[in-house]
């Protein structure tokens, strides 16, 4: 489950808008008002990443997601990879060991086997990188026009370490707040192909696993509050889902929000802000403040937490509100988009 | 896994065809040539319905299914229901209590959000009446025309008792092979709808859960050697595919398979052969001989295996080959069809 929030919201549509699956104020009022009423369940409750469950006295973490991007093959990655590291990221997000994954594949009329071999191997390599196991899967095949050529949906068990609990309700005023690496990347690297745009700088996806940052990060001592990969709806996305469901407030400095120039480029091109621009291999961890300086070095020192960084602090402040500090030093609040900048990014 | 089948096959065609999601040879070929060796694992090495994996000390049973039945809501049963019941379904076929469901929705721009509530509703009360929580979820949305509505993927986690292992390498000679109600149902349901044709007495969908037949037996002491529910491709497809895994033959006697009247009279004004057509509350049950009687009368007293038969043996005589004894005595081989009768069936 990507976005959880507690207010019950109207629905202003009858039907579905592709701004219902961007992340956004949209998704939230669907989820809000149709599907969590109607599923409701004490795991649901959460609004975590991933459902943290009891089974015969281990602990695990169960998630799902499907895969819909477009195109499938992006500078950095592609639709098999993102099936894979996707799921197991929501897993570690819930400080879990990521285990297995099941596959479930809608192929439509006429899509090219031998693309879907080079998604299969893709979704392996990626998987022997996590080292996780595909045990379970399904296809189901679609008519002509009916799908896009492959959607995937992965589900995810993950082994969550005795004692420990990671999420929005942990979250306290006094919290730091960091992210893994520069943010926006995914997001430039797929609409780049999808406009046909090339950039002096080609941006890449940082299409990949987070695991390994949390088990460090756990590994070095540090207990995170609450964790959260940056996906659909950016950066900006993530830190107001858990300023809502924290009831806390969230002050950040753009200075210190890490964007690589071709990003920052691209999202000038493009009319686009990248802190709403979806990342595939950033997590944004709440961590105590007075953890902050040991969880800055153990990323520092993991591959793939080379650029994290310190962005601000939890406040009591305005629960539920974003702030950014801008580098002229002025205010602005850093709102939840409605609906989407890029539809089917993930 | 629907389909799981050991010898390598080579692949006909290079593109996706409807009848690579059919459950007949066509679609174990897609497996057997692309899916199954890109993604190897031990789990899927054992060809059963659900992966029974470790987890700290416990087991437990995984299992995925994407649902695009056509249409969504059929006598007897709507894609939501569908959606729950298979997945249990699944996880029962491994022995296990169902415990935990996923809810990937990949929904298509400008689909009825009244309808969305009518599925999600209809989903809930299946997970209700099977014991189940929907624990976590995914929403997408794709752009119009490259979707047909919803599809909806579940991934489901039960447990699995102590000790209890089931599947097509348990199957043994001298096996009794049963089934728990009259087959053929959905399919006719849900073809009722789609090719409008109405029948004097309406066919309804046999759409329902069977972990409590599974129960019933373990309960009741009898541990079966293989469970499997009986849906794309019908009853022959999963007696071929035992009869191949197992490396057994299989006899079955057309007298004894229960039919209705409405499916035989459907199946022959569609040109059908009602053992390949879908069940989505069926089980073929494979239990040791002696076992038989008593596994008979513990579905006989289940709700919902009141219809329950015992349909043939398992014998030594040409492994992987199923032979059926028609009412004027002489024997025919019930193959596995090529492709699908039925497209997009569940």
């Amino acid at each position: 489950m990507d976005i959880q929030l507690n207010c019950p919201v109207p629905l202003r549509h009858d039907t579905i808008q592709m701004a219902h699956g961007g992340g956004g104020r949209m998704m939230r009022e669907l989820l809000e008002s149709v599907l969590l009423p109607a599923f409701r369940s004490e795991a649901l409750d959460t609004r975590h990443d991933a459902a943290v469950l009891a089974l015969e006295g281990s602990r695990l973490a169960f998630t799902t997601d499907t895969y819909v991007v477009r195109p499938r093959f992006f500078p950095g990655g592609d639709i098999g990879e993102l099936a894979v590291y996707g799921t197991v990221n929501d897993l570690a997000m819930a400080g879990a060991r990521p285990l297995y994954l099941s596959v479930g594949m809608v192929l439509e009329e006429g899509y090219p086997i031998e693309e879907l071999r080079r998604v299969a191997a893709s979704m392996k390599a990626a998987a022997d990188r996590c080292g996780v196991s595909i045990v379970t899967g399904d296809t189901k095949v679609v008519d002509r026009g009916k799908g896009d050529g492959l959607y995937i949906n992965t589900a995810g068990i993950g082994a969550v370490p005795a004692g420990l609990s990671v999420g929005p309700r942990h979250v306290r005023p006094g919290d730091a707040v960091l992210v893994s690496g520069d943010v926006g990347r995914h997001g430039v690297a797929v609409m780049s192909v999808r406009e046909g745009i090339a950039f002096t700088t080609p941006v890449e996806s940082d299409c990949g696993p987070l695991h390994g940052l949390v088990g460090a990060l756990l590994g070095g001592g540090v207990v995170p509050s609450c964790l959260r990969d940056a996906t659909r709806g950016g950066l900006a996305a993530v830190l107001n889902e858990i300023a809502t469901d924290a009831a806390v407030g969230v002050e950040v400095h753009e200075a210190d929000i890490p964007v690589i120039a071709g990003v920052e480029g691209a999202c000038e091109l493009l009319g686009l802000d990248p802190y709403y621009v979806a990342c595939e291999g950033r997590m944004v961890a709440f961590v105590p403040g007075d953890a902050a300086e040991r969880a800055l070095a153990v990323l520092h020192a993991t591959p793939g937490g080379e650029g994290a960084s310190r962005i601000g602090t939890v406040t009591e402040k305005g629960p539920g509100t974003v702030i950014l500090r801008t580098r002229l030093g002025t205010r602005r609040i850093l709102d939840l988009l409605s609906g989407e900048q890029l539809p089917r990014i993930c």
